[in-house]
Order: structure tokens, then sequence, then C-alpha cells
């Protein structure tokens, strides 16, 4: 470029980015690259996005910004710290139980960038599952948060940094003051891949939590994008409007309950751009997809698991699906449809003999995944490793048809399935049968005990708010949908579900209602 | 989903995707992968597309569509007729010469899905070249098109497949019919995502060409969004309107000498709606940039090497640059800019001691990449392959600059830089400084003979068509925008520069014409 320009480009070069960015954010060196390798690090995708996008806000939370520089450096000065002041070796587990709040995105680069191993614990666990979790994962340092410091398990025998948001001498930011003094060029990334990650713990509805094992190689998208990460401590209605309106946010994620709440708020409002809102966990109900798309949100259904690090299949793109009719449309889009990009393809299949069921629509099988989100094992449990993985995939325990098209759809949970005079009943379809019904917010249909079949369909449903639905209108309304040997026999109109602390329905508690009351009026 | 509705989403999922599709589309299954690994294989993403977007078009060709249903089913009879017909083994050499029609896209996905080693040669290469390549790639087929079978060698001892696109009896497509009975499930993909993909060979500037080989391990974007390849025969400008206008055309790539012609055409308008070009090999002129806004397609400028098979940087995004002015956002849109998320971090370095150059945007190093998408060696080259990639990264022979950002800005080919009176000057520098006057559409600036300072830069011009431009003109320009020691001593107008097959200017060649005339003017 012409010479006289280069003086005033050089200016606008230190206006974009100030000089003293790049060599802070000099990439560490994993141990093994070579010059056609690079092993997949997320924490790669933090460095590129803080040198490219240094100013840019990586977050914004409490009414504060901080840039993708700034949240870089905080992830050296933790990273550094671990390493130098709390002898944190490759491999060794980090544990830290948090809400949604900047420590909590912080630990999954520093600790993984310190070569630890993460183990982020759910704050809505109770104080016998977070001591188990943590005693379990043999974690060698625990962070928490103050807000949760009654669940700190007694006698804890391993470091301890209780984080104290916002005060003068919190213990957190003076860990990151530690870190100050040392250089991304000091920390050495993993050299493979396939080194374990982190440990998450599932919910634990059947038992004990396992400690599902992820390698390094899975996706992590919003950094890698530049994108902006909208933190909240609390999910706050109120705030979420805020910052719909005010923040460019372009996708957020909830389950469906989340979604209801969302629509019904006080404050919404059509919005003047198009959101996405990825949803899942329970089966969005078509009046909540219609009155989403009403406030330009854009709803995909997806589909996963904590052995697939989340989210691992989406359903049909809205391109594929406009031409139809809105019942139709809905209906399609309560499918789990098809793996994502960087998953291997999501199939059904037969638990006994390990090959794929026919694509009818009406063949169950159990959904089983193979491939990068895939889980390494559960730690410490080969059994239920082996179990898991027979046949050279994982299965997932749910049970779902797959259609014509290859898209799966989701049955149920094997074992919430209705065994009634030896057919096999799905409580999902009943489940969504009922929440066509304009005035039902949630609904969980469980097997109850039954002399003559055996079991038979039995449901709970969770009128709307300010809404009122008797037994008898659901009595009627699915008398006119499903087949006879379907139809629940009894129904329970309650306030609430039971849920797990990741927002799933209890149905085993509901179940041990319904035995409990068979065995009394046997007596 | 209601009973009711079943049947009329059965029949749904048929007219979306009929039900012959899912079988047929099988993943392949490669012959390492376990619960959490599968190897990174471009091959899924054409299944995996196939399955989703069965009939969205893959390819626009010719005023005619193939979808991703037929494409996948295309190429896997191209992949059957290779192991069983053609007999060809894991590891072994398919070569292909085509223009940009079908089959060379069909290829990069068959030969691969037969584990077989990609070897696509350049049609303007000329005999002797195509010759020097398929023998020393060792291939054991040659798949050729019959408007270039005039370059097929004498005495080529290996299976020939000529294709006569259109004929009744084409035998490529007569090839493709021996694979009709076989299955995706007869094939068994790549093992290791780090074997030989394919061999891609250099233009050969500077010698013999050297056969540059990747691994499976980079990405392969437009088949794995589901996008659509409109694909030319020729570079036909007016079927290049015709498509940017009628078939929602959103990125397209090519050299600034190409959008040159685009933007000067006859047809050009403004589009209705945003386009991105990709455009590279040499420097986009403010002029050209500017014009090619106003058509509505926005310029990205990109930077890579047949070693890095392709694009590995790209300038900053509009967003960073959209607030400056004209002058300097094009002065910053012609820096190469930083690595792609995909590749590692792309550095200048010092060749003497292998460290990086201070980022104060005056310091010349050489450009230097290392990571996933950077070649694995030379074919059968040790010598060249241990001299580009000392210190652990590959060299490429580039000089650049890096700025306080980070951000690279290319100043010469280390073999194009004018050495005078001891100071080095920047070929690309004087051709970009050029490059700012109206009526010149091309420039090329080399070394010439200098009895007092050893070189002096020689310029030579290529006014645009219709426009007049002279040496006078050209000194004044420079005079006004370089230092003294910078300004070209001799400026040539000529009608055109002499190229590569892949549209590089030959210096070389400029090269001894000068230092020629010079012996002459000695004697």
């Amino acid at each position: 470029m012409a010479e006289v320009a280069q003086k005033r480009l050089n200016q606008l070069t230190n206006i974009i980015q100030p000089p003293v960015t790049v060599a802070t954010f000099r990439t560490a060196r994993p141990a093994t690259a070579s010059v056609d390798y690079t092993p997949l690090n997320p924490v790669n995708f933090l460095l590129r996005s803080a040198q490219i996008y240094t100013h840019k806000p990586a977050v914004i939370y409490n009414g504060q910004q901080c840039s993708y520089g700034q949240l870089a450096i905080r992830v050296k000065n933790f990273a550094i710290a671990l390493v130098n002041e709390y002898k944190i070796s490759p491999g060794e587990k980090v544990a830290i139980l948090c809400p949604n709040t900047q420590p909590i995105l912080e630990a999954h680069f520093a600790i993984p960038a310190a070569r630890a191993v993460i183990v982020a614990l759910n704050h809505r666990l109770n104080a016998t599952e977070v001591e188990y979790i943590v005693k379990h994962s043999d974690a060698k340092m625990f962070i928490i948060d103050s807000e949760y410091q009654h669940l700190i398990p007694a006698n804890l025998n391993i470091k301890l940094v209780v984080i104290h948001e916002g005060a003068k001498d919190d213990p957190y930011e003076a860990m990151l003051k530690l870190g100050e003094h040392g250089h991304w060029s000091d920390l050495e990334l993993a050299g493979d891949e396939r080194d374990v990650f982190g440990i998450s713990y599932t919910s634990g509805s059947t038992g004990r939590p396992k400690g599902v094992r992820h390698a390094y190689r899975f996706p992590w998208a919003i950094t890698a994008v530049g994108g902006t990460h909208v933190m909240l401590r609390k999910i706050d209605y109120g705030l979420i409007w805020h910052h719909l309106k005010n923040d460019a946010v372009t996708h957020y994620n909830g389950a469906p309950t989340l979604q209801t709440e969302i629509v019904n708020h006080p404050d919404a409002v059509r919005l003047d751009r198009p959101v996405t809102v990825m949803t899942g966990g329970s089966y969005p109900s078509s009046v909540l997809l219609r009155e989403l798309e009403s406030l330009n949100i854009w709803p995909r259904h997806i589909y996963g698991l904590t052995e697939t690090f989340g989210p691992t299949s989406a359903t049909y793109e809205p391109v594929h699906v406009e031409h139809l009719s809105d019942e139709e449309r809905y209906a399609m889009l309560a499918r789990q449809g098809f793996a994502d990009l960087t998953a291997d393809e999501i199939r059904v299949m037969d638990q006994g003999t390990g090959k794929d069921v026919p694509m009818d629509g009406k063949t169950m099988g159990e959904i089983t995944m193979r491939g990068n989100i895939v889980m390494k094992d559960y730690y410490k449990d080969p059994d239920a490793t082996s179990k898991a993985t027979k046949y050279g995939v994982f299965w997932t325990g749910d049970l779902a048809v797959r259609h014509p098209d290859g898209a799966i759809e989701l049955k149920d949970r094997q074992k919430d399935i209705v065994i009634s005079g030896g057919e096999n009943i799905s409580s999902i379809e009943i489940e969504s049968t009922i929440l066509f019904m304009d005035d039902v917010l949630e609904v969980a249909v469980v097997a109850g005990p039954d002399e003559k079949w055996g079991e038979h369909p039995v449901a709970f449903v969770v009128p709307k708010r300010g809404r009122k639905v008797t037994s008898e209108q659901i009595f009627a309304y699915c008398k006119s949908h499903l087949a006879g040997f379907k139809l629940p026999k009894t129904v329970h109109i309650i306030d609430e579900l039971p849920k797990t602390s990741t927002g799933k329905t209890q149905k085993y508690i509901l179940r041990e209602q319904i035995w409990e009351g068979k065995a009394k009026k046997i007596n």
C-alpha cells in the first residue's frame, strides 16, 4: 500500500486493537503439535477469538461486559494459578459448582489450559450428591459459589476456593491475581485430543450418578465464532426478555417448560429479528411452537444425553417443513431428527441382535450413537461402560422408531414404557396427545398396576396457570385420538410434576405413589 | 403425536424423502471407528447430506440439477467400480484431469470412498507436466475429460477412462454403471484420519512440480452444509452473471483478474442479495474492491498455498473495518489477516533463528503455518520436505510483516524481492501502489540489473481495456507515493502478463526478458 497511508494505518491498527494484545495471546503449544497436526482443543478457540475479536464482548453479565481480550487474560491467570500456586498436575481433577456466571465459563477454558480435568457440578444437586461426586471424581480442588456453600462436604480434605461475587476480597479474584505474572506460553496444552477433558455426572435418576468421561475431541461453538455469552445467575424471565430485546441475542436454549414461561411473560413482544431456540428434554407442544413463532422465536427440537456431551441430533430445519400445514409441521418438528454434522449417524437398533430396526416409522428399537461427541467411558465403572457400549455403539436407553427418511422419533425411555397385555405403550405418545389440549401445561404418563393386563397408563396433568382442565376432558380427548388399549385408565390433575436437578420429570416418584396406592387398595 | 395424524405424516415423509433413500445412504463404516471416535472424512459429509437434504440440488451444471441423493448414488457407483472392476486397492493413486464439471466433484468423494488416493491435475498443464505428474504419482488409473485427451501421455501403461460428456456411450457413465449393484455398506472408509487423502502438485514455477500429500484431517465445506455447487466447464462471464442472478449464489472464489472481468461485464447489475467472494493470489486494488461492493458483492481477501490445501487465512471481517474511510478500509482489507478456525496460528518468523519477528508492521520475515490443513509431506522428496519444515513449522517462502494486532501482510515471494544497495524492496508494495491508479488493470514488478546498486525495480503495467496509461504517468504517481529508493527505474506498458496454469504471474519470464536485454546492452 502507499507509503503515505502506512503511518495512518498503523495508527488505525492501534485503535482497532492495541499493541499489547498479540504477544499476550500467543498460543500455548500442545505437547505433540507437528507440522500437519494440532490436537483439537477448545482452548485454541479462545486464543484465536482473543486475537481477532479482542475488543468484542465475550460475556454480558450483571450489566457488565467482558471482552475476549479480557476473558483470555483472566483464563490465563486462572490456569497459571492452578499450575503454579495450587500445584495441579496434568490429569488431576478440579471440581466446580457455580451458577451460570462468568467463573463457570472461565473454568471451562482455564482447567483444560492447565491440562487438568474439569468436573462441573450442577447447583441443583443436594449435599449428599455433591459429596459423592467430589469424592468419586478424585477431585484435588473444589471451587464453589458462595450461594451454594451449604453444599460443601464436611471434613473436605482438598483445596477449596469459595467465590464471593462482587466482594472486595473475593477469593476467586485473589486466585486469578496469583496467575498474573505468568504467560500463555508458559502453559503446555494437551498433546492428545483423546485425553480426558472433563467428567460430567449423570443426574442419577436410577441410582448413583455415573461419571461420564469426555475427550477433547468435541465442538465448543460460541467462543469459536467469537459470539457473546449472555449469562444469568438465575432464571429470571424479565431479565431474559431484557436481553432478548436489548442485546441482539441470536440463540438460546431451554426446556419446553421454560419456553412456556417466556411466551406467557408480560414483557413478551414480537422481536424484530429472528431468534433460534434449542429446546428439548420433553415434548414441545404445538401450541407452544406456534406461540414461539408468533414472537419471531424459531424453535429447533434437539436431543442428547450427558453421554453425548449434550445435544446430538436436531429435527428438520424450517425450510424442510415450511410448506406443510401448521398441524403437520408441528408434528414433524416434534421428532428428534438427524445427528449433527460433528456426530456419527444416529441409529435405532435392536438390543438383542445389534441390528438396525426397519425404517418404517413403526418398529421400536433403542437409539444408539457413535463418534466424536460420545463419551469415552464411565469413570471407574467398567461394568456400566461395557453394558452401554455393546456392538461398538453407545446405547442410550431411549426407545424410538425410525422414519423412512432416516429421522428418529423418540417413543420412550426404556424404563418408562407401559407394558399392557403384552403390548408396548409409549408414555410419550400419550403425553404428546394430551399436550395438544390448549389448557394443558405439562403431563407425565407412567405405568400403573393393572390386575388384568399387568400394567396400564396413568396420566398426571398440570393445567396452565389460571386455566382449568378435568379428568373427564382428558379421557374424552384421548378417546377421540388414541387406540383403546392406549387410553390412560386414571388421570390425576396436579399442580406440579417432580423434577430432577436438570429439569427432567422424575417418573419414578410418580410410579412409587401409584404402586403405594395399589398396595393400600389390595389390603 | 396423535394416532389420527400418523398416517398422514407417514405420507408426508414419503413426499419429503422416499423410503428408498435411507438404506441407500447407510454410512460406510471406517475401519477403526469406536464408540468415541470416528475418523474425520469428507465422505461422511456427503452421506449425511444425502440423508438429510436428499432432494436438494447438490450440483447445478449445464442447465441441469443433480440432487444430493443422486450425487451420493453416483459416487457410490464410482467407488464400487474402482474397487470391484478396476481392482484399485487402498492407498493406490487414481489421477483425474477434468475441468470444473461434475466428475471432478464426484471423484473427490468416490476415490477416497474407495480408500484410494486422489491425484487431481490442473487442465491448464502441458503434456510434459501431465506425463511427469501421472508417472511421479505412481497413478494406477487415469480419468480424463475428452476435451483434454491430447494431454494423455503416449504409451500410458495404466487403466484409462476418457470422459465423453453427453455421449451416449460415455465411458465414464459406463464405469459408474459397473458399480450399480454394490452398496455403501460394501465400502470400508479410511480408518486413520492421518492417512493420505490426496496428492496435489504445485504449479512448478521454480522447477519440477512437487507432490503435496494431504491427510483426511481437513475441512470440506460445501457438501458438509448441504450447499449447491454451481459448476462451469469454462470461465464464461455471461454464464457467471446468469448464475449470480438466477441461482441464489451466496459465495464464489476467483483471483482479482477474474473479478475485474466480472465487474466490467455488460450484464453486471447490483444484486438484490449480498454475495461473498473469496479472492486472492494477487493484490485486489481498492478500485476493484469498491466496484465489487457497489454490486453487493463483498470481497474477503484470502491467502494460502497448495501445501495448505488452499486458503488458510482471511483478512478482517467487514464488521471490523466498516467504520473506516474507504481508503483506509480497502488498505486494511488488502492484508492477509488471520488464520482460519481450522488452522493453527499463522506466524511470521525469522528464517535464521526460527523466532517470531516483532509485531511492528515493519520487520519482515517468512510466513509459517502449522496444523491440520498443512500437508504431510512432498511425495518422494524428503529433502524438500525437511527444508520446508524446519523448526516444526511449514515455511511458505512468502515474506511478510506482522501488525500489532496479529494480522499478517504479505510483502513478497522470497524470490521476487528486489535487493537494491542492500535494501529489501517489496515488489508487492510497488505493485499495490501502481494499482491505485484508475486506468491500471494489472502490474508486475521484478528486479532488473543495476550496475551501481546491484538491482532495481522494473514495472510491467497492463492498462484496463480501452484505457491508456503512460510510463511517465506511472513514474509521476510512484514519485508522489513511494520513497526514492523504491521507485521503478523502468516501466513497460504491455498487453498481458505471462501466467501459470493456476493464474499466477510468471515473474521469472519477465526477469529473463530484462536480464537478456541487459546482456545485449553490455555487448
